[in-house]
């Protein structure tokens, strides 16, 4: 069997082993089922339970209240991007306030002006994204329904310390953090995630909203554009991606394993502490893109002195099996994704290269 | 291990065991990767390879011309009963002409009607939908886009016996029958199908679209609802449900292996007359809804005379290790679902439990 090696890819991205060789074992055969869940109904007892159970360990972990419904959907984040201003904008002709620190925030206001008034009440573009806003920043207009921010840009590797403090309910893109840290739920009308970063693969967006934000949903809509719609029919309203949602329950029981979300926060920022240690003792060899403060712990972006020594860098990795070290293809230069499936030891083993690395190359 | 049963299910459904082996074998580590397909980047030169060549077994399956695009999206088949309209009718201000044959097409068409003018050109519900229109009763509209229709209605168990022939260019749903007999393509603007029932696993729906078609899509819509932004990216505007490509990758390739479309169209018109030959030597104990012509070769739908004895048949053949053979929720009776991957002793031996059972309970 061929080795494995340690994955720092944005996404899709590493997941537990554990949890992969769990799918592995039932892949054939779904104990009591006589199948594999790729071929069971999903009106059957059997899927019904993993997503009762799924969305009982969502529930756990991120420590959600009754009034809020989970959901389990597709299309990845661009399509709540969408669906979010096309039921909670258009259908109540008020605004959405979008706070701009990142190319995926950016990309989110983009698509929201397809359906509405859009008011981007802060906007980090000019100081080239490298950090995030205070509270005192921020001025929610007077029709807002929400505001919108993304609490991770994997891009830039900037993450809000904390939620921002604003005076309407939030709306939080948590794709590349989900379960990284506990939040306050309370804060929130929507906090939604695709889940191919830290939940499980590619093809299941998890969806958490409060009643109130389901209820503001859209009569005149396509069904499967209408919260309301998917939240009544608990995410069954037609078939849903049985798969994704499978393995988000095994990621979800590993998280609950390894002792809840405040244990993964602090191993997290521990793994990252790790590779800013290094960066910063780097003597500038090393150079990080965002301000310090708000450093990702999820997404370290950094970037060598010449193009040159990026692709040296990461072909050398290659040896030491670390693997898909490459920046966004948009800004380039190196990212390394070190999402709760990262063990501490490839985090280790990275930072032992690039401390060598710079050695022979400063 | 477990037993694998003879599985009937609708959708998520029986896959070939050899493909599911295959998966199980890859799940921790895809050759060549050091990762599980779950976990690498869409955007890896490892998963492009995956995608072009299903891509092409999907061209050389259906003999799709160079003028088709082929996508591979989310949502299901629901969201393309609302996408097509959305960039199709709205945005080209004609009329979808629907031919409403069961619950699939009926569903469309009410879902189209949220983005513009829709013309039901030939509706069954009266006759209860025991069959589908003759060439001679399609009158297509002098504004119609597309003329929408559903190949094989899985609930009524009533199936197209050819395409229709109507003057404007064809939309069919073809989800439950994909790949079960060849096409032809040159009469289609759009042929969609969600992968579950006999492509791979929910989560993925293929969308094979004309040229035309997808340049007629809106610019003004949100990006994951346009055609031609998703056609131009290849399927990859966003993360794609890569582990459900991969599968489709592997379904297709077991397709070509047993000989192609016409060889399986073969098989599985064979597989069905055994069951409805068993069921018209029934002397009435077995009841099929539709029409003799119109039979589907991939749904199955039958019922017994009483709701007791339906429920003891679905009961009795677990024992055969015979299972998932409910009829939907909507219509009850029973369902056996015998698409590409489900052998002939699967069917065989559902078809001696049948002749027993009606035996003795006659």
């Amino acid at each position: 069997m061929e080795e494995r090696v340690y994955n720092f890819s944005a996404g899709p991205a590493v997941l537990p082993v554990s949890v992969l060789k769990k799918a592995q074992e039932e892949l054939l055969c779904l104990p009591g089922c006589g199948a594999s869940i790729l071929e069971i109904s999903h009106r059957s007892k059997q899927f019904g339970e993993i997503l009762a159970q799924t969305k009982a360990n969502v529930r756990e972990l991120l420590n959600v209240p009754e009034n809020y419904k989970i959901m389990f959907l597709q299309g990845g984040s661009i399509t709540q991007f969408a669906l979010l201003p096309m039921n909670i904008i258009r259908n109540t002709n008020k605004a959405g306030d979008y706070i701009v620190t990142g190319t995926w925030s950016k990309k989110a206001a983009s698509e929201a002006k397809t359906q509405g008034k859009v008011n981007v009440i802060w906007n980090g573009q000019d100081e080239k994204f490298v950090r995030k806003p205070s509270d005192a920043e921020l001025q929610t207009s007077a029709d807002a329904a929400y505001c919108y921010y993304c609490a991770n840009e994997t891009i830039e590797g900037i993450q809000f310390p904390t939620e921002p403090n604003v005076s309407v309910p939030l709306i939080c893109d948590a794709s590349s953090e989900i379960f990284s840290r506990p939040v306050q739920m309370e804060k929130y009308g929507v906090l939604f995630a695709c889940a191919q970063k830290n939940a499980g693969p590619a093809g299941v967006t998890l969806v958490i909203m409060r009643d109130d934000f389901v209820e503001m949903s859209g009569a005149d809509l396509p069904s499967m554009f209408s919260y309301k719609q998917l939240a009544d029919k608990d995410s069954m309203l037609n078939t849903p991606p049985t798969f994704g949602i499978y393995m988000m329950k095994l990621v979800t029981e590993w998280l609950k394993e390894q002792g809840g979300l405040e244990v993964m926060r602090q191993k997290n920022v521990e793994k990252a502490q790790l590779l800013y240690d290094a960066i910063d003792a780097s003597n500038g060899f090393y150079r990080v893109h965002g301000n310090k403060e708000f450093r990702s712990f999820m997404n370290v972006s950094f970037r060598l002195p010449t193009e040159e020594l990026d692709k040296k860098f990461q072909e050398e990795a290659k040896a030491f099996k670390l693997a898909s070290l490459g920046g966004h293809r948009s800004v380039g230069g190196e990212r390394a994704s070190i999402y709760n499936a990262m063990p501490r030891e490839g985090v280790v083993a990275l930072r032992d290269f690039m401390v060598d690395f710079a050695k022979k190359n400063a």
